[in-house]
């Protein structure tokens, strides 16, 4: 631990995260202080240390159960530095906390903020903490509960000065890409940068949740596949190809292949002892949209809303999750509406290829997905002058997290790397070669999905995506007329100088289709 | 005038709507004293009161350079309240002109602001001149420019009192329902509603703008429609059935078949002596939403986000003006990507009976853009304790306004005007049968409109809509196991009593995938 100056950390919320958290730091030898305001999670998370090996927790969890003791258990760096970690529930909880610190905190400590935070609430706390000289630093922590202790992928914005102290421990902690060993962890900028970056990645998850949730579906219902075949074809999704080392699709094939055993789990659940799959009893209700105890996948869609970036794969995830999470009055809809559900997908020639359309289209889809959100970050940055390098997004999401997806991460490092002021990701030649090369692969499986009634809302988002991105004369023309006619508007001409392209600004003409 | 106590208005805003307002005013026989910022626009539209027939301007309009002196014309009634109309830019100007009237502001002053203001704008300046005794009225004002002249549809929120104040000058002022010859203005409720309600209807309006322009593409590229022909078509839409009456369609049918001429419009805009349609001359290029004039539309994504309302529909139509509007950047993507443009739909037997479809499918996808609109506004007056009456909306949007449709208000308005609790407006018998009834028709436009390539977004979204909303059974059961495999969200088991439907709040299982 020579090369970094922490000897210990505290870290605030003893939920899954930062008890994990807290394993994680202690196996790379800092001595941990664990406080949550709930003092029975800090007695569970000690009592879980009791059961590891001793060998491992080289460093030491202590647990508090008066924060004022906690605090000052945190031990300074000769330079006067303490190092906190905030794991709680973003808005009103960490407000909270900090007025209960508040007496705690001295000028050089240095706080990350690793709850999903928006990245609004961070820059308060930023400006309010800066003038005591405490650094507050929103870093986004991805990967889970398992990551968060094997190491975590992380996103940091705020104060560099803080950030260039804090990094050489959290490189030690943070997951490492396989293929290079380098850390994921990074500055991505000042202020709110680290928080929106994160924001942006559960965008992104969402977006690749809800197309694999997709062809999930469509193996299930449309081809009759059991969970075990299912999860078999992910595996090959899995080993090769542009899915290949894909956490969503690895951990799918995992689940697809959960088998329910007489003891189950180790708390017991789903224990049978009539066999079946764990997937079996889990329920189609992802309430996480709407109970609101996670706000990043909403607040990155109204972030798209809020700076003109189209991201239709990304908002349809949350649309599909709210459908979903309200079961009981989807199941009253659906008594009063009789639209058909999913049936086998007829006429098939050959199975094979059409589930090889289907992984195609699920990997077009991943791909609109980044394009989407990786675009908001550049627009995010370019009007907050954070300066994000979309390349350093790549580098932190090629390990630990949740979006790791070994291709696409190949196809877009090089080029967002080197190209600072991309906006547009469909401009990069290896990404407009695949979207080119896949499109006949979504659209067919869109088709049969439809013809289907199977539910594909994200793939056809992302269908309908690359023909309106790529469009060289949009329908729109009539729908310009139209706001002309009662608005006002004003358009511009096609072919004139000036106008076609012109900019995005009101146009020159405006004629009087009805007068006042 | 004798029912109604205003002799005398003060209009802020000289542009297009200021500007008609003030005519439309003055043909009820009230006095308009009329300012804007731009001494230019003043002196435009009093030029204009000169070339209008003195017996129609029944009430002087006087335009004033000094804010002040404007201020002080408008006359008091006995009762000491004066009526002033903001028709102005949202956000920072409105701010600025308040700013520059302050000092001519009184007690007993009511001000309705007319412009497409953020409701929570609304609200705080509602608060600011609460304490001065000033009544600021929110008021969403629809039916573009021509409708402020001849009566647009009004929805006013804010202090009751002073809404049944100015009431009826606005009941004489708006549209009327051609039927019942009912005003088109009401009480939306209280704080920033009637600007909330409006905001809605320009997400209801884009959605509807959207899909009918997805069928002009249709009709025009993959049928090889003329304009004439499909003007025809949209004027038969319009005469009669689900789409008759409808605003969008009637002046989609008017813009279709318009002709140049030798001398164009009055200002000899699109004057040609060879001929042609003036639809040649309009770019495909819808610059707002990107260009931010106008914020209505992306706060209703954003609000929809913001409330777990699905709104697909709603949000498709913003994200295809972005592509739209940023024409320069589109055409690079276009020469990058080789998505196949539209061709002709082959294989039709009877190309009546797809036109039919077609019909049937804009019909359901503005009924798709209604629930979603409307349960929007649902949710947002159930949050802010509005106690907004749906039924009022759907009265108020009866004429006047972009989005009057006859049918769907015919279909609407009994049960939401009955039910004032309903969250979920697909709950409606007749929205039901309709839904179900015109299933097919959208998907079968959705195949063949996909399989032609054609620019289909908001149609394919409808589609989608329905069936994600009326699912028994949604793949995101394996969503949910992803998500508690790497998150330990926690699920709920089917067919088990009190967690299936359950509520929308985290599930009572988590299965330990992986440990940590």
């Amino acid at each position: 631990m020579s090369d970094q100056p922490f000897k210990s950390i505290g870290i605030v919320g003893a939920g899954n995260m930062g008890t994990m958290m807290a394993f994680g730091f202690s196996e790379h030898g800092v001595n941990v202080s664990l406080w949550d305001v709930q003092s029975s999670n800090v007695d569970e998370a000690i009592d879980m240390t009791k059961q590891e090996d001793p060998k491992r927790l080289k460093g030491k969890i202590n647990g508090f159960h008066d924060i004022h003791e906690f605090a000052s258990s945190d031990e300074q760096t000769p330079e006067g530095h303490r190092f906190f970690i905030f794991s709680i529930t973003h808005g009103g909880p960490a407000d909270s906390v900090l007025e209960k610190m508040q007496d705690d905190l001295k000028k050089g400590d240095i706080i990350i903020d690793g709850g999903n935070e928006n990245y609004r609430n961070t820059e308060r706390r930023q400006k309010e903490l800066e003038a005591k000289g405490i650094s507050w630093i929103g870093a986004g922590v991805s990967g889970g509960y398992q990551s968060a202790r094997r190491g975590p992928s992380l996103s940091l914005g705020g104060d560099p000065k803080a950030i260039d102290m804090i990094l050489p421990l959290l490189q030690q902690f943070a997951a490492k890409d396989r293929r290079s060993g380098e850390p994921c962890v990074g500055n991505m900028g000042p202020g709110g940068a680290g928080h929106y970056v994160k924001m942006v990645h559960n965008g992104i998850e969402n977006g690749m949740l809800s197309s694999i949730c997709e062809a999930w579906g469509v193996l299930h219902h449309g081809l009759g596949k059991s969970y075990d075949e299912i999860g078999k074809i992910f595996e090959r999704w899995n080993a090769e190809g542009e899915l290949k080392n894909t956490y969503l699709i690895q951990i799918g094939s995992e689940i697809c292949q959960r088998k329910k055993t007489a003891h189950g789990d180790k708390k017991g659940e789903a224990a049978s002892t009539s066999g079946g799959y764990v997937l079996d009893d889990v329920l189609d209700k992802v309430v996480q949209d709407d109970d609101d105890t996670e706000g990043t996948l909403y607040w990155a869609v109204m972030e798209a809303a809020d700076r003109h970036v189209s991201a239709p794969t990304i908002a349809t995830g949350q649309y599909l999750r709210v459908a979903s999470g309200n079961r009981g009055q989807r199941q009253r809809v659906a008594q009063k509406l009789t639209i058909p559900p999913p049936t086998k997908i007829n006429g098939l020639k050959d199975e094979q290829a059409f589930v090889e359309d289907l992984r195609r289209a699920v990997y077009v889809s991943f791909l609109c997905t980044f394009c989407q959100g990786l675009e908001l970050i550049a627009r995010g940055s370019r009007d907050e002058k954070w300066n994000v390098n979309l390349g350093d997004c790549m580098k932190i999401w090629r390990a630990g997290c949740i979006i790791q997806t070994e291709y696409i991460s190949d196809l877009l490092m090089p080029a967002v790397t080197s190209d600072a002021r991309i906006m547009n990701i469909k401009l990069i030649d290896e990404v407009a070669a695949d979207l080119n090369k896949h499109y006949d692969a979504l659209k067919s499986t869109v088709l049969k999905g439809t013809e289907a009634n199977s539910y594909i809302p994200s793939l056809s988002a992302s269908l309908e995506y690359l023909k309106y991105e790529a469009a060289k004369m949009l329908p729109t023309q009539f729908m310009e007329a139209e706001l002309d006619f009662f608005g006002a508007h004003n358009y511009d001409r096609p072919g004139v100088r000036g106008e076609d392209p012109g900019k995005v600004s009101k146009g020159t003409h405006h004629y009087e289709w009805r007068p006042a």
